[in-house]
């Protein structure tokens, strides 16, 4: 396991300043499931009317957790709702010991919540195949909910953190009929990524109301644009989870408004965009746009092959403007492309163009742009109008030292 | 470009014997198109009435002489033929000026062989993007028709390796109604694969007889169980190309013969477990075993999961038996799989099954079996019959050394 790894030269300078979220309150203790002297689980807890939306992985090995979570959303809002996230265990391929760990703990949440069991929600996120302590988590959850405070996000930030160099955070504010609605959520993650060690979970919590069918959709519809398309090792967790809570209590009804959803895909951008640059390794952020697609679809496949192509990703280590390697990425992808019709830039340099290397193109424009900390790489594959932007970095040395050369 | 690297470490000890094949002669030569001091061209030319048959890079974004050979395959097998190949310049992403180039060397070996042009098939491996200097080529094209040798198949692996640590050949022979037919080959390749420095060619000759049709579904569907089963990267050249030639100079028609289709998928089988074994900066040879899938087709999904998922690689490379990895590289596959009945072993090492870790395994077991050279991972999905093996390397530090750390 690596431990104690130095903080993404990515990060932000620091965790941002969240805006209290009225009706939904955090605690969190340090339970010692595996980790010692650090916090290790988390505890949010919502008011009665609070709506509950989410998107899991499609991993068919998904962990007890994420299983419970899927069966329970759609419950009735009006109870409220909690959501009891632990770190340093994932209890995912635990068998169905894996259940029972789930059942005690959303059990005894519910006890110390009055909440009913069908309304709290549980993540694991760390090492597999091993039995969850479960024990040791509801030993603490009299001291959670005695804790409960709703300005405490950034420590819950942290207690959800495994490989992860920095915690995360995002907000935004939105104004809808002279009212001030809030959005503030976390996320932990440093890959697409490691099963034993790394995750990716999301919570956003919002004082709009929304209606939880409809908040289910919104969050779906920019979850599409924003988690799913980001990759660090195209390696998808057996936990990946993503959760929205809307507690109402800003008395505003945001369902259906535009100015909200943008809100909304502005927190989510940010916080996926945080994962990549926590990505494993990471020492570039590239942003790779494609147009000129036959679909949105295809233009989204083409992103991906580019930005999980290991060719690619160590090429922008190394800083070298190798556009071969966007062209095969192209080219394998499966999607529709003319090589005759490329165009090929990074940044604002056009690199190929007609199916050859663009005639003003010089290596030194190439490798001025790839010496940047943010790199954009944008295709038109001039067959039509799809679109897609997706993000990824680059691969190091370091990921191959953090999954590699340490031993779990 | 990476120089000079070391020879891997799990090449074989020695380039094999390769039997004469009656009916096809090779010659190199040194023409410079970008390496100096080396041989970079290899010409073969084939008897009347030789078959021929291929399988190309499914890329949409292939090479110009690749969209040559595909439009000549199903040409007239009573002329002859003729196969010429350089390294150094893949002519991939060179516009139409590079179907300039292979129309220009096609030209040229048919007015020196007497074959009709469109018998003469080419292939390319090298950087991309820069014009091929067909030119230096061309000027070899006599001294190369005058140094045609029966023998010479050592030194046409040679001529086409690009980043190859080792030059690779296999062979069969197999008794037809008490004649003795014999199959040779060569590859070249260390990776699945860049296209500017690496690529996947192979060309294979036997002196049966086999009718075009017929060689061109056996080839097909051999391809499909061995070199489509292989992966070093997940990366897919532009120049891909694997070439079958049959002679008949042995006077044994083996079309639709078993042991000759037995011993041609030995030749295949091994000549790709060799580019495996050139796999940029491999030190573990991996088998992945999977059984009891759906279909075959799902079993081939899974296994290609498993051998493509960085995480898995950089496990191995770290003699981690991170049997974790494998099942979310299976969760995140899309192929049919119930956790519940998915085993696990690290060779003999029954590791996980039934939704979890085995109750007799432990850690120092399947420590043992990964400090191996020839690693083997079995799955089995218990669902159904379906079967695929594939193959693999590892991924460390030497894969982001070549790809990053040199600078092309």
């Amino acid at each position: 396991m690596a431990k104690n790894l130095p903080v993404s030269p990515l990060a932000p300078a620091s965790f941002p300043d969240l805006p209290k979220i009225e009706g939904v309150r955090f605690a969190t203790a340090a339970a010692g499931v595996k980790y010692q002297g650090r916090t290790d689980v988390m505890l949010a807890v919502m008011d009665p009317g609070t709506s509950v939306a989410g998107v899991f992985t499609r991993s068919k090995t998904r962990s007890a957790p994420v299983l419970d979570c899927q069966e329970k959303l759609g419950g009735d809002a009006s109870a409220g709702a909690a959501i009891l996230v632990n770190s340093g265990n994932s209890n995912a391929f635990t068998g169905h010991y894996g259940q029972t760990s789930v059942a005690e703990i959303t059990a005894a949440v519910a006890d110390a919540t009055g909440l009913p069991a069908e309304r709290v929600f549980t993540a694991s996120t760390g090492v597999i195949g091993e039995p969850l302590p479960h024990d040791r988590i509801i030993a603490k959850i009299s001291e959670l909910t005695a804790g409960l405070d709703p300005t405490a996000l950034e420590a819950a930030a942290k207690a959800i953190m495994t490989t992860d160099t920095f915690a995360k955070g995002a907000s935004a504010t939105v104004e809808i009929d002279g009212k001030t609605v809030k959005i503030a959520g976390i996320a932990k993650g440093s890959g697409m990524i490691a099963p034993d060690m790394a995750t990716m979970l999301v919570y956003i919590f919002t004082d709009a109301r929304v209606e939880q069918a409809a908040l289910q959709a919104l969050l779906s519809e920019i979850c599409d644009r924003s988690f799913n398309c980001i990759t660090v090792d195209s390696d998808t967790s057996t936990s990946d989870s993503l959760m929205l809570c809307a507690t109402g209590a800003s008395g505003v009804d945001a369902t259906g408004n535009a100015a909200f959803a943008q809100a909304l895909e502005t927190v989510m951008l940010d916080l996926a965009h945080q994962v990549v640059r926590d990505g494993e390794g990471a020492t570039k952020f590239v942003e790779i746009q494609i147009t000129g697609a036959a679909t949105d679809q295809d233009a989204k496949v083409h992103g991906m092959a580019i930005a999980n192509s290991p060719l690619v990703k160590t090429a922008i280590a190394g800083e070298d403007p190798n556009w071969g390697r966007v062209v095969m990425a192209i080219g394998k992808s499966g999607a529709a492309a003319d090589r005759d019709l490329l165009s090929i830039s990074f940044g604002d340099v056009l690199v190929a163009e007609k199916g050859w290397v663009s005639p003003n193109y010089r290596e030194e424009l190439g490798a001025a742009e790839m010496k940047k900390e943010e790199i954009t790489i944008k295709v038109d594959l001039g067959l039509g109008t799809g679109t897609a932007t997706v993000w990824t970095c680059d691969l190091t040395h370091q990921y191959i030292s953090i999954n590699a050369d340490y031993r779990s």
